[in-house]
């Protein structure tokens, strides 16, 4: 509003701000179907839900390392006057996984163990503008920590609940990729490659630069052996929808501990997921998910009928991420949903059925003649009995509030008596039928 | 996690952040019921949900004026380079009614008035550390707007849908404390007070400054005369049940249309919400709310059992607040729920029953014996029936699992059939009593 006489007139006009979406209601009441089913699912394995504060200590994300801190966005109270903190320390969290291990550490003596939680969040990254990415998006996340470790069942149980969760949602088959770091790192040790980590991240762009340009990566940056850098590849190839992709690693001849533990617990997850769907789980030596904080498990979902579209969950197993706030040894195993991500996408490209405009069941019309106090003791007694009900409040006419109700997809509109109906009537929007209805036992 | 040998045993001990709440997991089951709770009553309405991003464009903030600005948490991106636009355009909004209003302007040819919505989601203020406000708050609003104008049956809905809403929680009775803003500045006006802004300001502190106080700031700060001073108070000190108050005003003789046009406004929400329980609305002249962008029907909410708590929520009649950001004339009325505030103080003075840390209502047991494949198809038969179900991972003994069970408040643990027990079982937390159950009938 206007602070003085002079800028009266002056407007703002608004307009959208690269990178945080904002939906229309009709898009909004879907969104929240979808996450209400998510929730519903994950509350259905027990997990309770924790919600931290939008922001944590810069030094609480920047102890995770990493380039993260390059898409951070910090917080500054504009008022601070000089001297003062200004907020400078504080910074919105760029994903949920940090603020659980921060709460795991901060609470450890509040919660029991093992601790599963799921948290669905939004978060923020400060990506560059020019790059169109989101800036804002919500991530559903679900995570077990435990004390000491963590049962390798949770390996399976994690990504069996992710499918479950997702199978809820109208967006078609969805496929777990699944490896296991030890798998990768073994095997690159025991070719005799010095630089795991540097030979792990040039396989990673496998799908992004192609099998010659991974081979190229690997000789020329690294230095390797046309032979040892041809492995890693064929290593990468590997698929396998059953255990069979042990046999196949090992047919390498690679003799190494890590590798042999990788390919045992790998092993017995996939066999513990042998009860899902055929087709849904897929043992797959190309997935990496870049070298951070995994050590065993790792995941990556994929919808079967997008195959262009972007990872729909990623995770895997870790045993120090909650170190870096705690001394206590607090390893976990997690999936991250990449919810707003596969929402907008799907929204955008109008594979999203989109319905009514609100949550209306019913709609109480009020026409003259009618008693206004009884019209809205009809919308209360219908509401009382679980209803979803709006009046309609103006003094339109009738044809103005059929045009409201139909516009707005609500599907019954109630006429209550009045002086000249003896009786109720509803409307059913969709066929046009009226018919007498009974305020006290009507169902839609 | 360490970026490198030398950082490897470094700690970020963390710390709760000041203004930002953060909830273990069973207080925060009972927020997400409170909310859900809030969330159901409002959809009972028909109102539809808009969620808004988390920040706006200062600019867009700014546009309401007044000291809001102070409190604004402005965004910077920590990695932009020099010369790059940081974000520093965009703030963490501070309210839901300003982003609404810019939504409804920028929106507008794509909604239905009159526009019914609600909205639940954090605000941010970057209130001075010292005075350990809270910085981060859930707020719940309603809001109603319509183009050209907004039916002042509205303004009786409004707050019976909030004060049924807030019926619904544990929180005992609300009372609804209104008044009419046209009615405090045609009564000033008719007293002959040219400052009527700056004498509205004076008489809101009524009860931090009290009737004294008040006089003393009319008569001294204003230059008021005495009896004109008192007028203001005793103004002020009318409070009816019932519409009554509309001939006390009167009594005082002042002449005005615009007083009287507030009390035939205030007089009509009055009587509109005489069906509800006696005691539970007020009508009360010394409510003011500010004097920004109201101008008609005001509310604050108490709740009764605790007097000395804040307002439980505040609202009122605009009539040019998204024409901040539009040309079109959209009213509205509407009101907000300081959630976070309430919730925060009740848990904290230990007046919220705080129950289980998570939803489980069965875990499956798993002991030595059992076919581990048999114990999770228990747990996944259970959960298609609809139960919340974990299981238990751990090889560790009963006593480990029961106590596991018991410290998170779960009420029933289930024992599959294993070699030694060739029924399924469930034993009762709470009394202790174990019987053999069907898997397939089962109901708690």
């Amino acid at each position: 509003m206007a602070k003085n006489g002079k800028d009266k007139d002056k407007i703002f006009k608004p307009r959208p701000i690269s990178g945080f979406l904002e939906w229309l209601p009709e898009v909004r009441l879907v969104e929240q179907k979808w996450l209400a089913s998510i929730q519903d699912a994950f509350e259905s394995y027990g997990f309770c839900s924790i919600e931290t504060p939008s922001v944590e200590e810069i030094e609480v994300l920047a102890a995770k390392g990493g380039d993260a801190d390059k898409e951070i966005y910090g917080l500054r109270r504009l008022a601070a006057e000089p001297g003062e903190e200004d907020g400078g320390r504080l910074a919105l969290h760029y994903d949920l996984t940090v603020p659980m291990a921060r709460y795991v550490a901060q609470h450890f003596g509040d919660l029991v163990f093992p601790f599963k939680r799921y948290q669905m969040q939004r978060c923020w990254r400060g990506e560059r503008p020019q790059e169109g990415r989101m800036r804002e998006f919500y991530q559903c996340d679900i995570d077990v920590v435990d004390m000491g470790e963590v049962s390798l069942h949770f390996d399976a149980e994690i990504p069996a609940m992710t499918l479950d969760v997702l199978s809820r949602l109208p967006i078609g088959p969805v496929r777990l990729h699944m490896n296991n770091r030890k798998i990768l790192q073994g095997f690159y040790q025991g070719l005799g490659i010095e630089d795991v980590v540097g030979a792990i991240r040039i396989a990673d762009k496998l799908d992004k630069i192609g099998h010659d340009g991974v081979i190229e990566g690997l000789t020329g940056e690294l230095g390797l052996a046309q032979s040892v850098a041809s492995k890693c590849v064929e290593l990468a190839s590997i698929q396998t929808e059953d255990a069979s992709f042990a046999d196949e690693v090992r047919a390498f001849g690679v003799d190494n501990e890590l590798l042999e533990a990788g390919l045992e617990e790998l092993t017995f997850v996939m066999l513990e997921l042998a009860h899902l769907k055929p087709g849904t789980v897929v043992a797959d030596m190309s997935i990496a998910r870049g070298f951070d904080y995994y050590t065993g498990t790792v995941y990556e979902g994929k919808l079967v009928d997008y195959p262009d579209f972007p990872t729909v969950f990623a995770g895997g197993r870790y045993d120090n991420l909650v170190g870096s706030y705690s001394r206590q040894k607090l390893p976990g195993v997690g999936i991250s949903i990449g919810f707003s991500r596969i929402f907008s996408k799907l929204v955008k490209e109008g594979r999203v059925e989109i319905g009514p405009m609100c949550p209306t069941e019913v709609m109480v019309a009020c026409l003259p003649g009618s008693a206004r106090s009884e019209v809205a003791a009809t919308a209360r007694t219908l509401r009382e009995r679980g209803l979803k009900v709006e009046m309609y409040h103006e003094e339109k006419s009738l044809k103005a509030q059929m045009k409201y109700a139909s516009r707005k997809g609500i599907p019954y509109v109630w006429f209550p008596a009045n002086v000249e109906q003896s009786e109720h009537e509803v409307k059913v929007m969709e066929t046009g039928e009226q018919a007498a209805a009974d305020v006290e036992t009507w169902t839609p």
